[in-house]
């Protein structure tokens, strides 16, 4: 069996990940260009491959077709919007993924990302070190209203660690209303628009879908109040970056937090706009939640190898969103 | 009775500490020069003036051999270190202040600042908007030793935040051990150089005196974990900025998020560290705490001029801490 893994980096922080592999009688190869493979690179790649411990790079039609031996893909991390699942089932390719793990990570991120921006520190940290001291006014979270769009996994950790700082107003929007969140918290199940409207924050968990694709353009974000933010440590993509943009430069809007982008590496306009929080998909990426990210999608390929039961395969329902494009 | 208000902004998000002072008969004037004063425009500006509404602008000796009417100062904040308050006594002058208004917006500010230098937010976005696609590994709080100096009102409060987000390794330093905190959380009383040796962010809650200036110099510094984090919200002073800068500089520290300064506004050389999270003295900035503050403070000077008994003296403990340089 050989294993291409795609994901880098991979085995940095730790070396088990790499300990697990060389256990057992594989051959693998850790990404040679060091950087997210294009369609092109992987397709190139991927042939001589039985199981691909994959990234966020794209696992397209066009490249499964090219994928004469792949048996399995185990992605590292949540997100399934790089691979197109239904073709992955035709060809009768399994796909596992590790969805608990991030999720501290991104969430404990998030929180940090509300406090910068209800408090301007990230445009005070750009302003004092081009010499200019200005002191800006902010809220505390208590005093805020909160709109939380996603409660799955991340939104619902983000949910539990804004108990902490007081009782904002929580608004919320998911497409099952999930009545152990509604117990534990004072929750306003309200639709998008609303939360658009009223929020001080706005925080999006979801999937990139077709559904939740440009889900957020112009028209939404001119909605929102003037002093309002807008968080996205979940996909690129849902929030139009263009539309975010011209938004922004216009004036409206006090701060954006975007951690994630249509095409990664990041490069355009946003980089213009200072009240515009910019971090590199760093979600996911603490030491410990890498890690057992890395751990599991080995694990889950080595059963694949041993012939043993998969634990963390894809369920239907995410097969089913993206045929029905939920 | 004339008032002189020397903080500024004042009244700025609610109108209501104006009109509390409009409610009364006393004449008041607000700061013109709109910055905060140097020792020389105070003591050119207070001979007037019965009573001072202050902010952190120096009261010292001088100032108060000028201020020949003044019979009370009143702080809008906890940090005394700007009023000389043997001085004051020794003219008869009352000296209240606002110890517990600015404690919730600082140690929430402090959170997110831990988050933010746990997951080099501030490096992120600094390179993403230099056009560097970089992603760093971070550490979540619950993985990190996070060392706090001085457990008062606000230290308290950052380790009450901290209990959402895991469970941390806590050391904790105070000149008095408090049997409650040690009860709530699981905190190890360590010594200062342990504090220093073993966290992976250290955070000061600290009053500047005698005893804390220059507390932490490169020699503090330098016995730090090369990729362990400082935050001071507290006041400036206490960290050497020079020996900062230095140690930064030369690689050391893996980030630092400094709030205060010993002379604001503040220009100097940790400008030129990206890794350094600058902010304006904005701890207390949330609407809500300053506007508490303000008001706090005016009813306080109020008090005084309708010669009711006052609520929130300075207390005896911190004269005696100015003499004897606790």
């Amino acid at each position: 069996m050989k294993i291409l893994i795609t994901t880098v980096p991979f085995g940095y922080q730790s070396k088990l990940p790499i300990e697990l592999l060389d256990s057992l009688d594989v051959e693998y190869l850790i990404n040679p260009l060091d950087k997210k493979l294009t369609e092109n690179e992987l397709a190139e790649m991927i042939p001589d491959y039985d199981i691909v411990i994959a990234g966020t790079e794209p696992i397209t039609e066009y490249v499964l077709s090219k994928a004469k031996k792949l048996k399995m893909i185990s992605r590292v991390g949540i997100g399934l919007d790089s691979i197109d699942l239904l073709s992955a089932k035709k060809r009768g390719i399994k796909v596992s993924y590790t969805p608990d793990a991030p999720a501290p990570a991104v969430a404990e991120l998030t929180i940090g990302l509300f406090i910068s921006l209800l408090r301007s520190v990230q445009l005070s940290n750009i302003e004092m070190h081009n010499g200019n001291w200005k002191r800006y006014f902010g809220k505390r979270i208590a005093n805020s209203t909160i709109g939380i769009i996603g409660l799955g996994r991340i939104g619902s950790r983000v949910l539990n660690r804004l108990t902490v700082f007081g009782t904002p107003r929580l608004l919320v929007n998911d497409l099952v209303l999930n009545s152990e969140l509604d117990r534990k918290f004072k929750l306003e199940w309200v639709d998008k628009e609303t939360i658009y409207r009223e929020s001080d924050i706005i925080s999006l968990h979801l999937p990139l879908t077709k559904a939740t694709k440009n889900m957020v353009t112009k028209k939404e974000l001119e909605i929102m109040r003037p002093d309002a933010s807008i968080v996205n440590t979940s996909r690129g993509g849902i929030i139009n970056e263009k539309d975010l943009f011209n938004v922004m430069d216009s004036g409206h809007l006090s701060g954006a937090a975007i951690d994630v982008f249509d095409k990664e590496p990041y490069e355009g306009d946003l980089q213009k706009i200072n009240r515009c929080l910019l971090t590199s998909h760093m979600g996911s990426m603490s030491i410990d939640c890498r890690n057992r990210m890395e751990i599991e999608s080995v694990e889950e390929a080595l059963r694949y190898v041993k012939g043993e039961a998969l634990k963390s395969e894809v369920p239907k329902e995410e097969y089913d969103s993206q045929r029905d494009g939920l």
